[in-house]
């Protein structure tokens, strides 16, 4: 709630629940020619032609997110993006999401105000109609569930199961600068806590902070692959961690992996933040997670349309699946990748 | 966790979040053919033919329900119901559901398990299929996010807006006994609380305890209509009390309506239960809420085909807007209706 100190405060409980989501969803318009009736009835009802994907995500404060360094209106942003991340990496567009939060009263309309114009701004961007949801209070805390929903051509929907051996394995965009972002949050606010004067200079992280608190999810991707004509063999988008991302189109594919750690895109500011930290920047970008970027697989004879294209980054490529998945080093050595994806079911993780 | 005081406890950080998930979904199975890819990916693929519906609903402890009183395995059941419950009110068939959990570490995989068992019940009694949804921690008590999917022709479909002047209203089963129940319920738990050796003989509101803790949705219905070859003009279900969903229909359509209390039907144990706690039945009735019926209105010259069959209780009509909503009490004089559903919002309500 950084960013709403001096303002008014009006208590949720005064507006009832109806008055609320009313108030709180009027800021919504519907776009899309398949949302036949949005908000405002027993259920949403749409007219998706094709295939439908649908995924879904459940964000929890003190978990998934902390109030003291996140303000709202980037949390609702966000909340849109992890899952509309999801249905790109079907290879789908998404169209219509519902949003259900659940919220204590110590929040005020006006911190939920904040929260939805960060959905809004997030709608607006991904193109999508939010066309239902639930408004409720919760004894602590915030809880924010988005569900969204896309379509695509039977054809053109892309699983995690079907990369095959030899296929090259490509990913999109930079690794690691969200949970470094994170890293530099969480010290930022060590720092307040014994000195509230602190001034601190984020300059040099603006990078990580930015993919940290508000990440995009590539909806360019998809569309840009169409445009040269590759559908990938398999998709994936990077929540968990690079390391995790790959197992998990290993084991669906029932193939193996060889990922060359050279070839692992990172940002500058990457680079000399896990300098400043001591931390290796590979360990950081096989494991952080947060990126949303789509990690997936070609054939081999598509490598021509994608070569030299600065979207893409070709990491490693699939073995058979006896193989296993494994890191080539820098110093050549060949190291087993181990799932280390961030686990919010274990304390202390 | 009534149900499961004797048996072993698992720690579910034991598990790590995949391990949890993989466990407790293993019990799903894919029934249906519009499903084409379930749990395991991105986001699931559907097939879904004529148009969709889409409903969401957060269920939260301490609000929505009450674990010394609520099994987790009816928990589960219930929270499956409320949601397939608005699909029907849309006259539309369910297929699909996700489940999302966040849940504290005070929870043993076992309890987990018991949830899922009833979540697994309802999905078999009402024919759906599990295709996502999301498992985290929660930092206190339980929180349950389903969002259904359904789908019917477009012709098929019925709103809340197109009820007409002169339709008649009717509603499914009967009233006020799911909130009879809480009472029951609540009374119980204090008893034992002073008493943890009182034995009390529950029986004779057997049938309210039963609408509380297992309320079905009235997947019949509409199947029924179809039979009769009726198309109602305006259809929802009862969450929220008879008053405040009269007021939707008559809002949303833009009518007026007059209900006759004489008319509105009430089980045998709601009317020697409401004698007994000194409870008007009427009021019990229209506010009471969580009955998970259909209202509905029908043209009048549908009024034969559903004339005298037991699952219909015709309780009033529909008016011109600026007559406004009105019940005429046993003693003729016409009060007007007022919403007091259930409003989580608000404490202490």
């Amino acid at each position: 709630m950084l960013e709403n100190k001096n303002t008014s405060r009006t208590d949720i409980s005064s507006m009832g629940e109806f008055g609320l989501i009313d108030h709180l969803t009027k800021v919504f318009t519907i776009e899309h020619s398949s949302t036949i009736r949005g908000i405002g009835d027993d259920a949403a009802v749409l007219e998706l032609k094709n295939q439908q994907v649908v995924t879904t995500d459940l964000l929890v404060e003190g978990v998934h997110f902390d109030m003291s360094y996140m303000p709202l209106k980037h949390l609702g942003y966000k909340a849109v993006v992890v899952n509309v991340s999801d249905v790109y990496a079907m290879n789908a567009i998404p169209s219509q999401i519902t949003v259900s939060i659940a919220v204590s009263n110590r929040f005020p309309v006006e911190a939920l105000e904040e929260l939805y114009e960060g959905i809004n701004a997030a709608v607006k961007q991904y193109n999508v109609d939010v066309v239902g949801g639930d408004t409720t209070s919760s004894t602590s805390g915030l809880i924010i569930s988005i569900t969204a929903i896309g379509s695509a051509k039977k054809e053109e929907i892309v699983y995690r199961s079907n990369a095959k051996e030899n296929d090259l394995l490509v990913v999109s965009g930079d690794l690691g600068a969200a949970y470094l972002g994170l890293q530099i949050l969480e010290r930022e606010r060590q720092v307040f806590q014994v000195n509230p004067n602190a001034q601190p200079d984020l300059e040099p992280y603006s990078y990580l902070i930015e993919r940290q608190l508000k990440p995009e999810a590539r909806k360019d991707i998809p569309k840009l692959l169409k445009d040269l004509g590759v559908l990938p063999t398999s998709m994936i988008d990077i929540s968990d961690g690079l390391s995790s991302e790959v197992i998990h189109l290993c084991k669906q594919s029932k193939v193996g992996c060889t990922v060359y750690e050279d070839k692992i895109p990172l940002d500058p500011q990457v680079i000399t933040t896990c300098e400043e930290f001591n931390m290796e920047s590979t360990t950081i970008a096989m494991n952080g997670g947060e990126d949303y970027e789509l990690l997936f697989t070609i054939s081999m004879e598509d490598f021509p349309k994608i070569k030299g294209n600065p979207n893409f980054s070709v990491i490693g490529h699939m073995n058979k699946e006896n193989e296993g998945a494994h890191l080539v080093t820098r110093a050549n050595t060949k190291i087993p990748i181990v799932a280390r994806g961030w686990n919010s079911l274990k304390e202390n993780d």
